[in-house]
């Protein structure tokens, strides 16, 4: 990995910034390295890897002799930004919901579907952050005994609507408290002291973006367009990570000491389920690790082929940024950094 | 009403506070009242329908001559108080989980159950702040199409935890904000900034103390045994109302034109459902409101016979304060303020 060339698109946004911070964790021998952001963050100096970098304006040929494109930015910049980085020659690992549904790109999840990053032809797309913890939870359980219906409810931080709506919550949060009014501007609402259930625009389901997004991704992922899903996505005043109250209903009874021997074993999951120790997964604890957390695991009383979980985790780590990262490893462990599906482009 | 003779247990925590403000607003005629509280409270002065009265420690002798006494304590006094105030006369109304599943007690939210406070035999139980909005929204579809199963994952406010509570959540996010260490102690782990999974302690079945009363509780109000339940019940930073993600099923498909038609028609609900318009019910907004809000109203696209549903109530309303004076009224119109079970105290 450390001979690639890489880029990473919104280098100054909350997953940017993050993926700066991973890569000096998993890859500090890395050198060539683009940090490309807005015109509006051009010029800003970043520390990566020991030296300091100028951040870059993202021009259409900034993407010249770039091996991976990590994009972090918004949907539209993406769809443009997308083809232009795999038309220069780079894979771009995609973290917006532009690419995700289509059929010819892999959504990748390295511990559910790492293989699936074989097929790409140029562009890889990591899941929205709440659909990632489900099958992260989801995907050891359905292997043994096949999930057939998931519900669940989500306590979404603001960081997963970009950094300005965590500028926005703890500066609104103030003026609450010095009995001021709230102003809201990088999210729909008042955030402070507040839940809003909504996140992103309604569909004519009544469900939202979001929710739909956790519906088609957990399926796309699992490989199970089988699976019912049905979500309501909630934004929660917490800075850092996403959590999710699930319902899972299998095709027989699920042992809970199956499902906690399933869960342990499973690559990137951490079980943190001892209740009687006070032990939970909280996003304050969580924000900052690497792992899912799950907790609260219980036999479902209302189904009987049923079990209640609590996942966590960090949205801009295993929730965006880390992923983008296990996936460029991927790529590079199976050798396929150029795309199969167009030979010529072949080393 | 206004000649009844009335007693707050608890006038000076949260739902006292709340006891007191709609009497004002409903009985502002009602000039009998005694202020009770621990003794750590006895000597403050509060002012109730225009007149300042000091509040008083709660003695056994307390309750003479008192008609109707809202007990709004910890489960422990509660059961300690409730017997003492029916020995002396008085019909108890109260808060607390001590009576609520014992057969003998009504457990009443007037506009379901109203007519289960004819044969109280001195106790009436309100049910618990997270389980009123869950029958209220239930109730009038339930009717029509009974319900199966009801799945919730709750986003409950910190004053269901008590005044202390809502001081901390204000202290401790002042503090976090100025970087300091948060340090619980009304409330389980920091609140500020973050989500607690947790309300109440652990049973055997890793379901909690609180996920385990919206099930009983809901399948006594509704007088349907044969409702299946699970709840996950989550505290979050926020000071007053409760906010709930609900799914349930029925026994037939249900139209969404007929839900929206029931909860329209239902006493106590409001639905507020505008999504293109950007309305759906939020905590901060439904503070101070006596209705139980519906939004987000969609069809399940999980199951056949299912529905999707947001609800947002105050809790120190219609989740305790209100629901409590309610069932007063409805002791009074139905002339049972003396019960019926034990004749020789019939007036």
């Amino acid at each position: 990995m450390q001979d690639l060339t890489i880029a990473i698109v919104g280098a100054t946004g909350a997953v940017g910034t993050e993926l700066i911070r991973i890569i000096e964790q998993r890859h500090p021998k890395l050198r060539h390295i683009k940090l490309l952001a807005s015109s509006r963050s051009a010029g800003k100096r970043l520390t990566i890897n020991g030296r300091e970098l100028v951040v870059q304006e993202t021009s259409d040929d900034a993407f010249k002799g770039v091996d991976i494109a990590f994009i972090s930015v918004s949907t539209e910049v993406s769809r443009r930004l997308g083809p232009i980085a795999v038309a220069a020659g780079a894979v771009v690992i995609d973290d917006s919901s532009a690419f995700r549904m289509q059929p010819e790109v892999p959504l990748v999840v390295p511990e559910v579907n790492g293989a699936d990053v074989t097929w790409h032809q140029g562009i890889i797309a990591i899941p929205n952050c709440s659909t990632t913890p489900v099958v992260m939870a989801g995907h050891p359980l359905h292997q043994v005994n096949p999930i057939r219906r998931i519900t669940a409810a989500t306590y979404q931080s603001v960081s997963g609507a970009g950094a300005a709506a965590v500028a926005e919550l703890r500066a609104q949060t103030r003026q609450v408290l010095d009995g001021g009014q709230a102003t809201p501007s990088a999210l729909p609402n008042q955030i402070a002291f507040n839940v809003i259930p909504r996140i992103d625009s309604f569909l004519p389901s009544g469900y939202t973006r979001e929710e739909q997004k956790m519906a088609d991704e957990t399926r796309k992922i699992m490989h199970a367009p089988e699976i019912a899903v049905s979500a309501t996505c909630v934004r929660v005043p917490v800075s850092i990570s996403h959590s999710a109250a699930l319902h899972l209903e299998f095709t027989r009874p699920m042992p809970l000491a199956e499902v906690r021997k399933l869960l342990a074993r499973m690559p990137g999951v951490r079980v943190l389920d001892n209740p009687e120790a006070g032990e939970y997964p909280m996003p304050w604890d969580v924000a900052g690790a690497d792992e899912v957390f799950v907790g609260r695991i219980r036999q479902d009383q209302s189904h009987p082929n049923g079990i209640a979980l609590w996942v966590v985790s960090d949205n801009l780590r295993k929730g965006a940024a880390l992923n983008s990262i296990q996936i460029a490893e991927e790529l590079v462990r199976r050798d396929c950094l150029r795309p199969r599906a167009s030979p010529s482009r072949h080393k």
